[in-house]
């Protein structure tokens, strides 16, 4: 196994169920020092898992094992921890319980007090879902982070984005095999489907303009949409759990902030970078700017790429890839 | 019948098919004048019919009937002229053959002049498709229309407009009861899956962030997407039918410009208004800008709305309308 694994117990979730056996899974790289303050959290975003973020950790990266402990947690629902496809009944399937963006919060709080004696994060870093983690890690423990960035992602799914994931839903649902979650073997066409929303949302409308396809090796858009894609093994209702998640995502959604989003984010004390794409179509700039407004040690870094929601993953533009790294180490500078 | 129907005969298409009764219905507003020189044609959109054109024309609008002749033309395939759900076979259905957007301008001026005797057009006004066809009607015939006006439309359908169109296919198709068109009853999960995609790529992330659907009288997002609509009796098979018109729009494509896209919009003598909306996610003002760039005789005037593909239809922004109509004036005065 390339990861460890942390029982949580039962735990008692935001919305009441109580899941009796929460395990969260997480790699490390690094070394924790005596002090246990060179630690940094990293949680997978939505379809993430922690060998995905792998890639930006390194000597060659701001993010170097050699000063920091790095944690990569699995968030919920993604397949590694609990999750609807490797939860025992009654909560297997649809029936795993929707877990928040805070419950992935509190939950990873305990792992990194309990496990390791971490009580004061250097930063929490996350993409996209992770973002909205990283957002919720600093209004709900604003003295146990120091710094966050937040990349592609934001504070609250808008109620655009809240649109765009019915869209997901819908794609991974309309697969007659999908059955209600009970399946057999996985929804192929669902998650075909599901790719196709992601194509056409993920990427902007500047990418497919410059025939970026054409880098991957694709004469035309159509090509590129009927890729042949070895899609890692990942489950539907997973899927859903993660979408499940994200679609009510609100750091201010709790008895601490009671619905008052500036509230919440001017609760976040930790020195941030908010660094979305400037053509991600659902997690656009303007909802970053709005935020960083409210919040009292945000930087607004907008991201200049043509890569939609994909900016800076790898594989896409080096620049945009270097400038995440740069201000990674700008921030940890800080 | 609130219409006219003029039978074209057998025509052949731009693919190589023959159609043996191309019917093209169309309304007519005002009177053509001794010289024949007041028409305008205004063509419908997708899923569009020609009631869904006349709240622009009367004599509260730039398009007064008391002035100008007009046709409103209903596009191939929209369910009223020549269509999949109206076709005999062999030519009924799924088998109903592509009709290009040269192929409906063709056909649109053949109506003109062998109906009305009607050589030069005053203008051309469409919004969407209807805009591709007033762009096509530049190009082919210069000589022939003297001014158009392309609202939330492109001269070719961008390599990210037939991305969002897959996502069109997929929700109708997506449908067991669809069953490859051949289907008893309209497919209705499959057209509710079109009409999420509408709504999500057909308004914008500014729309939805001022929370405009409270205005429509819907509490939230999700209030606003699971609303009840009495959807106007349309026809799956038509909607692909357009589908197909529209993922393939090239004013280049033919023999005239044999793809050579700069050539065709060069080639566009008309004096022209462009007018693209701001946040118009499947026909960006990007698009429209390079297109610009290449007219003669263009003048780009960007909609400066938050009503995304939707800006300016009836019951949307006043100013947004009261621009609109102004910019109509301004170009038949012109």
């Amino acid at each position: 196994m390339d990861h460890d694994v942390y029982d949580l117990g039962a735990v008692r979730l935001q919305d009441g169920i109580t899941l009796p056996s929460a395990r969260i899974a997480y790699k490390t790289y690094g070394t924790l020092n005596a002090a246990k303050d060179n630690a940094i959290l990293f949680p997978t975003w939505y379809s993430g898992q922690h060998p995905d973020v792998g890639w930006i950790i390194g000597p060659q990266w701001a993010l170097d094992p050699a000063r920091y402990f790095i944690v990569v947690a699995n968030i919920f629902g993604n397949g590694i921890s609990a999750s609807p496809s490797n939860q025992p009944p009654p909560f297997d399937r649809m029936r795993f319980p929707r877990l928040t963006i805070l419950d992935n919060v509190r939950l990873q709080r305990r792992l990194l007090t309990e496990r390791f004696g971490i009580d004061v994060l250097r930063a929490v870093i996350g993409r996209s879902m992770g973002a909205q983690l990283a957002f919720q890690w600093g209004a709900m423990f604003p003295d146990k982070v120091e710094r966050i960035l937040a990349l592609a992602g934001s504070a609250r799914t808008s109620p655009h984005n809240f649109v765009f994931l019915q869209n997901v839903r819908m794609a991974i649902t309309s697969d007659p095999a999908w059955q209600d979650g009970e399946y057999l073997a996985q929804p192929a066409l669902g998650l075909a489907r599901m790719r196709l929303i992601f194509d056409s949302w993920g990427l902007s409308q500047a990418w497919y303009r410059r025939g970026l396809y054409r880098d991957q090796g694709y004469r035309t858009a159509e090509d590129f949409l009927n890729r042949k894609v070895v899609a890692p093994p990942r489950d539907a209702n997973d899927f859903l759990a993660q979408v499940q998640t994200w679609e009510r995502a609100d750091i201010s959604d709790n008895d601490t902030h009671k619905q008052d989003f500036p509230a919440a984010l001017r609760a976040i004390k930790a020195c941030a970078i908010v660094m979305p794409s400037r053509t991600d179509l659902y997690f656009p700039p303007e909802d970053s700017e709005i935020e960083v407004s409210h919040m009292p040690n945000a930087e607004l870094r907008v991201l200049e790429s043509v890569w939609g929601h994909r900016a800076a993953a790898p594989g896409t533009d080096a620049a945009d890839i270097a400038f995440l790294d740069a201000s990674i180490r700008d921030l940890l500078a800080r």
